[in-house]
């Protein structure tokens, strides 16, 4: 059988086995400014995945719901107060990994309190949705960027 | 203190207390035919919510990926083939329920095998985008309701 299969000829053969992965649910951020411009953080280099942009976020605790998980994990990276009625849901993204699967919800905000500082990332920077595309951002992000573009207008 | 507040104000608050409440993962499909409509079904008169409209769908088990969990609830619930690379993620909900908090991924579908039956709902419709707004949807819904009329074009 062909190693990659259209959608059409993966209907003909027997259903997948199950993955047997665990789905891990990070909750994350587009902090959004006048200028229509989005908040990334770049992961320390002694990380996972070191060096690349990211939406800031994490995540979920047991009991917490994911605005109030994304209101803590701000709080912790950035030092900035949010709330969740000020999040709006933007879209998400469902990614393999060799060892996880990541479904991560991403949330639009546009209201906070205090300056963005980096507490966990190495830098901050806004950015226009459009140059989120050659910024270097993991692989699972990367569908998100058309999301923020077709919201914000580019 | 004012029981409703704008966002703005909530942010003069302290922060809210973690809300302790479970949060439920379910996956649910919009499948899209050629006329663009797309399937919804009944829920049973004796479930919760009986005879509200719903998107088909399902809780994540453990050790299955968002799209594998969807492929075997449509499976289950309406005798159709799916497959994980025909599905696209579309959006999400998140609503907190009195005694849990929904957090909910849409994946558009295409592509299919079979004719849907409806083994779990008592019906099934092909609806446009623009008519589930007034068709009885749960109040979870109803923010995925712009969002398939944004890319289906209402």
């Amino acid at each position: 059988m062909a190693q990659f299969l259209s959608c059409t000829e993966a209907l003909l053969a027997p259903p997948p086995d199950p993955p047997n992965k665990k789905t891990l649910m990070v909750v994350a951020a587009a902090l959004i400014n006048r200028k229509k411009q989005i908040l990334i953080g770049q992961r320390p280099m002694d990380k996972d995945m070191g060096g690349l942009w990211e939406f800031p976020g994490g995540k979920i605790e047991p009991g917490e719901t994911p605005e109030f998980a994304l209101m803590r994990e701000l709080r912790e990276e950035l030092a900035i107060e949010t709330r969740p009625c000020g999040m709006m849901a933007a879209g998400f993204t469902s990614h393999t990994y060799p060892d996880f699967h990541l479904l991560m919800p991403l949330f639009m905000i546009r209201v906070w309190k205090g300056d963005p500082t980096p507490l966990v990332h190495q830098n901050l920077q806004w950015v226009h949705a459009h140059e989120l595309y050659n910024i270097g951002m993991p692989e699972a992000d990367l569908p998100l960027i058309s999301v923020l573009e077709s919201i914000l207008g580019g």
